[in-house]
Order: structure tokens, then sequence, then C-alpha cells
């Protein structure tokens, strides 16, 4: 729906790209300092060649429209013929750069912006595949729901009561004995990193977790001025604790069950002795449970399930499971901290989608959400064994891997340290997305968290070739 | 649904909430230091009456449950009995006191808070009454939806793409020429003004605003650390922005349509003049214009209509017209700027609730929108003249007001200095909920914002003539 030229015109597609171009610059929607899309973006969206491109950007750059900075891309430039048409705008540029807010790495940025292209392969994605999302029943339950005038309009500051009692026995099930008024809803899990950060943390806190790390990829804490600290869950626990909290305020992140991005479960021993020491230490604990439903066998507690003492702040979601167009996630902790959350969150989006939290209360209440997880462990365990297969096949002398418990992920780990920037750039030049090890760990150059979730078999087989024989190309 | 005594239990009433209690505190959801809600509202929750509350709390007391403190509330106490039975938790309240966002005003958390309950009297919400939100539209809606498997995925960083494409269209009707590259969808204009803080501004920036202004009643700046000046919109106008400019970077926020709190609407000309000052000082403006289709006759231009130059983010939202439940709004601005906010949206919550998208794309497609806005504005003008003729009727002697021109909320001003948090208080009592003048100016203590749009005919009655009576009573 993005503008492409029109084939028809009486003008050629290089005049009708400049035109656009131009009028892109004297509307102020490209402003002075703006960078232009890559040849190779603009190609896609304009669905031309690449050379009308450059030969469109060539005429606007001798006419002084814009101009290139060596290594870095094609900016509007800042001459005197604009300045005189449109006066001289806000110096935007100068204002992101200043801002608080860290921008997402360049290769998360390149994610999320190619992810929107249908044609290119996620070997990557923390998503499932369109296919397995129940869209159909989705649909149909649309049609169930009976809309309650007061329900849509501004939230109570804790969500949907319907759907906080329903999660309640949800919970239950998991060995979570809560209460309605110790939940809040949430738009999504990272939501509620970001309200931790904001609502019960004072800058400079220590925040403990593992390495590689989902917090790594995203900045929730290190947003909010928060010290990031990697420790290992060995006998050492504790004192590596000790070293680092001192005097500071900290919390201890981690994903215990289907770790992200590894899909590594801790052992109930591993869960019962970080529990106890940082009960010890005082230091709560924040538990990420967004993968639990997808454990393809075996459970294993929830370390929230030992907690009597308002220790665990707990975090579900439905986006792993059910859609996360939904956006919907809960926090479980003691009351003080829920009602300090939810007032921030009255303060940053005044609460989640109503009609998000009527179709997630009547999957849970029908009993729908949990045939839907049957089904979706199923598939899952397909998949993975599809890609378990392929890699046995092409990768088992370059690279080792644990077989899958549950969830989206391998955490493929490669013999050689060749998982670098121009690795996933030249995959992203064959249309292949990957999820590098490097945005979990800045200092990993081995590992590639797989994801069989979202790409189709067929996807999955051309993505790796293409991926193995990569490497073999450039060893 | 929340927890209430059992009338049919062999348990008296007061056992049984002292065991409910108990239970709070002994599985850790009342921590150490956590306030216990007041008498009145337990009383409320349990449906019984405030004395088996008080001899309840009265036991809790004796047994080192619970401590008072003196003028503040009733707390759960950090008794060693708790220490033993639990070990020492975190302790949060410390950790929430020492934490980075402003907590709301007490008054506005009372107001969330009371909200809640169907038999309180809102005379200040901004917010459409239940009766007028087309309730049974949504639900049909709901049916005639076709969801797509990609669209119900994490969504692309700007938002459902053919959302906004439709708002596109929309919007040309305000005089804004735009395309759907530089429009981010966000869930509500609040969310807008926090990633705005947080992605276009360096700590101590100055934001430039009106008193009264609604940024006194959210904190979206104020707790990413910028300063507030308040200017009148005059001929020093321009003089007043340079002497606190500086060499700061600078905002201008802006409710120029149906302003909130006042309900005013600046003159052509005064939009001009401010676009034209801050144009000249390259102060980027924030036009917040979440009520401009409330106009019961004339329109008035957006300020971003007169914009060629990127000078304006523009915010829009269907909160105040179609749902708030929701959760969608828009801002407009050049790519940078929208490509920035959209990285940070993405770290936030990775995007807002794609069903909420695809109603209000469904709205603005079919038309839908667009006759339910007529209809909406004939309700809101019944009711605006019913409040007036009851103002007229009772206040005139002892306040003054502008005839609504639109939206939800006349600026009751009244002549003696009356309205302050004991009014507030006292209203309360009565289940009356006013917004007084101070959330929005902390000196203001002569205005109510009044608002006409949520109450029914019968408790605008009532609710006004309690507010009549008590004030005549105090003076």
């Amino acid at each position: 729906m993005k503008w492409k030229p029109n084939r028809h015109s009486h003008l050629t597609l290089q005049e009708q790209i400049i035109d656009w171009m131009k009028s892109r610059i004297e509307c102020g929607e490209w402003t002075v300092g703006t960078k232009i899309p890559t040849q190779r973006e603009l190609a896609i969206q304009f669905q031309v060649n690449r050379s009308t491109v450059q030969l469109a950007l060539d005429e606007l750059k001798a006419d002084g429209f814009i101009e290139s900075k060596v290594g870095s891309g094609i900016y509007v430039a800042n001459n005197s013929w604009n300045v005189l048409l449109n006066g001289s705008p806000p110096n935007w540029q100068q204002h992101i750069d200043a801002s608080i807010h860290k921008p997402n790495y360049h290769t998360i940025q390149l994610i999320n912006e190619y992810e929107q292209f249908h044609h290119v392969i996620r070997l990557g994605t923390g998503e499932i595949a369109p296919e397995l999302l129940p869209t159909k029943l989705l649909e149909q339950s649309l049609k169930e729901i009976v809309l309650d005038a007061r329900s849509i309009g501004y939230s109570s500051p804790l969500g949907n009561e319907k759907l906080r009692v329903h999660l309640c026995e949800y919970l239950k099930k998991r060995g979570i004995q809560t209460s309605s008024e110790n939940i809040l809803i949430v738009s999504g899990a990272l939501q509620a990193l970001q309200l931790i950060a904001v609502g019960l943390l004072e800058e400079g806190s220590v925040i403990f977790h593992e390495q590689p790390s989902y917090l790594n990829s995203v900045h929730p804490f290190q947003s909010a001025g928060m010290r990031m600290i990697s420790v290992s869950k060995n006998d050492h626990l504790k004192y590596q604790l000790m070293t680092f909290k001192r005097k500071r305020q900290s919390l201890f992140y981690t994903v215990p069950t289907l770790h992200n991005p590894t899909g590594y479960n801790w052992s109930l021993k591993e869960k019962e002795d970080l529990f106890h020491v940082c009960k010890e230490l005082q230091i709560p604990i924040i538990e990420d449970d967004v993968y639990h439903e997808l454990l393809f066998d075996t459970t294993s507690p929830a370390i929230k399930s030992f907690d009597q003492s308002g220790q665990v702040l707990y975090i579900g979601s439905v986006s792993k499971t059910l859609s996360p167009g939904l956006r919907i996630g809960w926090v479980v902790g003691p009351s003080s901290v829920i009602g300090r959350l939810a007032d921030i969150k009255m303060q940053t989006d005044y609460g989640s989608s109503a009609i998000s939290q009527e179709i997630v209360s009547h999957w849970l209440s029908t009993g729908l959400y949990e045939q839907h997880l049957v089904e979706l462990r199923q598939q899952l365990q397909l998949r993975a064994s599809f890609v378990e297969h392929i890699l046995t096949e092409q990768f088992k002398d370059i690279a080792t891997w644990k077989k899958p418990e549950g969830g989206f992920y391998i955490w493929l780990k490669f013999h050689k340290p060749i998982v670098n920037k121009a690795l996933f750039l030249r995959l992203l030049k064959e249309n292949i997305l990957i999820n590098p090890g490097y945005i979990y760990d800045s200092n990993d150059s081995h590992h590639i968290r797989l994801s069989y979730a979202y790409a189709s078999f067929e996807q999955l087989k051309v993505g790796l070739n293409t991926l193995f024989k990569m490497i073999q190309h450039n060893k």
C-alpha cells in the first residue's frame, strides 16, 4: 500500500520517483538530515529495478536535494533552496540524537524492518507462524463476544476484572495461588519490564541476568539507567550476587522455563537454589514465564510457585501462544507493587485494549485457549523435528545444539566464531533473516537463535541450506 | 468479582474478613508496609457496614498483623511473627519510593480508583457516557471483521498499514496532507507524549504549555526530567519563548481546538501566530487534536494544516469519540521523527492491539465513524444545554462560565477560591467525583472542569445540586 510508480503513466518510472521524492521533501515529511531508505529498500517498495532507483537518486543529488555521506547513506541535503522554500525547520536529528531512550541496535532495526516483507525467510523470529495462529477461531470468537458499554470505556487501573478472575484460575494450574487484585494486565511482557524499570528501581540499580539474555536485545532497564550484571547459575551464584549487590537496589531477571534465546530449562534444583539465595539476600526476582505453555513433555514448576512472601514478580503473556497482535500479558505480585505499576500504566497508556482483554478472557474461560495449546505444541514439535533433521544432515560437523524441549528456539553453536554482522548482512542480501547471538551477548560470535516456529517447512529448508552454503563458502 | 464474605457461611462476616486478610498477609500478597484500603473502600468491597470492617481491623491490630500510622492509614505491620512465617521479603516500599517515575497526584489516584464504582457520580470525567458509546455497532463490526493471520502477528513498527492509509484520507478532511509512512499508530494520545518525551528531547529540555494544562494532570515530560514552562498566548508570546528557550531544546505543547481542561478554542489568528513564532524560533509544536471532531458548529483548522516544513507533530485519537477501550491514537510528523518514535514503541510494547487497529480501520473505511460522530455531537450538545440550564438556575451568582462550543467540558469558575482538596474529599464522601482545577494548575482554587459527557441527566442534576448545597453550606 506504500506509494509506487504507475506503470501506465505518461511519465517514466524514474520521473515519477523523482517527483514523489521531491514532494516528500517539499511538504516537510522528509526534513533536512532525514536518511533516505537504501536503494535496495526503495527498489522493493517501488517494485522497480535498482538501477532505476539509482538514476533517480543521481538526478536528485545533482539538483542538490539529497547528498551522500560516505559509508553512511543518503540524506536530505541542507541546501539554501530547501530553506528558502520551507523556512528552516526544527533540527529533528539533533533532537533525536540528544534524547533519552536508547535506539534499538541496528541489527534489530533491520530485523524489525525486513520482517515486514513477505518474501523474506525468517529463521530467527520469536513468533509463531501465521498458519499456527488460530485465526479462524479468533475471528469466530469475535462474533461471540458480547460487549458491555462499561468495559469499552477507560480501563480500571488493574485491567478487566473478568479477565483477572479467569487468570487466577488459570495460574492455579501453574501452582500459583493469587487473587485478582494481585494481577495487573499489561500490553505484553515487555511493557511489564518497562513499568518495573521506572516504577520499582532507583537509577543505577543493578539488574542481574544470565548471559546470553533477552534483556540485551531490548532496553527496558538500560534506558532507565540501570546497570546490567551477568551472572552464571553455578555454585558461586550467591557470591556473585553479594559482590555486586552491596548498597545498590537490585533485581534478578530470569526466563527459567524455555529460556530466551537458548530454549534451555532450569532444573528444579537450580530454580529452588536461585529462589533461596535471592530470598536470603532480599533480591526480588522477575520470572518471565511467557514460554512455559510450550513445553513438549514435562512441566517444570514456576519459581513463583515457591513464593509465599512476595519475593517474585511473575510475568505471563499470550503473545507466544495465542497471538502477539492482541498485546496482552500480566504481572503477578504483592498488592503494593501491583498498585504502583498500575499507577504508572495509567500515566503511560491508560490501560490495554479492552477488546483484546475481552478476547483473552473468552479464550481462557471457554477452554479454547488450552485446546489450542495442545494442537500448537504438536505442531511445534513437528517443526522442531524437521529442523533437527536438517541440522543433523548438514550442520553436525560445523555446529552443536541441544534437542529442544519446547518453545521456539534452537541455540545453534558453530565451532568457529563466524556469526558476525557481516554474515547477518550477507544473509539479508539473500532475503534471509537470522537472529545472531551477538544481540543477546555482545561478545558472542558462535551462536544463532534458530526458530522453527515461524518459517514454513520449505523456507526452513531453503534458508538453512543457504546458511550452510554461505558458511562453507566463506570458511 | 472481588472477594466478599459469604452471608450463608457458619462464620460471622467479621471472622471471614479477618481470615481473608490474614491469608492476604500470609501468602505474601500484602507484604510488610502495604497500605490497607480504607474502611470505606473495604466496606464497599465486602458489602458490609463500616462497623463490621472496623471490628475486624481492630482484632487484626490486636494480633499485631496491622498497625495504624497517624493521619496516614493502616499498614501491614513488620512484626516478628510475620517474619518468622514468611522470611523477610524484599522491602518493596523502599523500591517504590526510590524509583524514577512520579506517582499520580493523590487526587488523581482517587479519581482513577473511585471511577470504578458504579454508584459514584462522575462530574468531571473526560470520557463519553456508556450510553453514548456505539456499543452495539462495535459488537456488530466485530462480526464483520475478517482477520488475516499476518495482521495478528507482531505489528510492523508503524502499525497496521491499512489503517494508516485510511487515516491519510481522513486527515485530508482536516486539511492535513500526509502519507502512510508519516503516521505512527499509538495506544492513545498519552502514549504519543511518552514516546516524544524519551525519544526527541534531551533531559532538562523545556516544554512550553498554557496554564491550565492537561500536562499538569499527567507526567509524561516531567517523569523524563523536562522543565515545564507556562506561557500565555498574548502579544508577548515570542518574548516569553525567547526568554526561556536560550540554549535548551524545547517543544510547545498545545490543545488549540476544544482545549483540555477549558474547552476553549484558539482563534485562527492565534493559531497562525503561534505557528509563525515557533517556526521563527525553530521550536517544534505538538498539536494535541483529540477533541476536534466534537466541535458543535464551526470547524477550526488544525495548526498542522499550515505546516509545510515538518514543524508540527500532530496527535489524534478515537478515545474521545469512538471508545477509549480501543486504545488507538496516531502521531503525524516527518519520517525521521516517526521512525524514531516507532523504534521506541517497538522497545516499549511491540505495537498496539491488532484487533483494535482492525476495528478503527473498519470504522474509518466504511464511514461508520463519521456517521457516529454526527449523532455523538447532537447528544453532547443536548447534554451541554442541560448542564448550562442547571448552571444558570443555580450557579449564576457564585460562578461564571463560557457557553461550550463542543467537546466535553465547561471550565466553571467560582468567584471565591473554594476549590481545594477538602472540597474534593467532602464531595467524594457524598459519592461525587469532580476534577478540581488544581490538578491542571496547582495554584488554581477557583475552577472545576465540569464534564457533561459522562454522567446521566439525573446524575448531573443530583451531582450539581449537591455541589451547590455544599458550597452554600460552607461559605
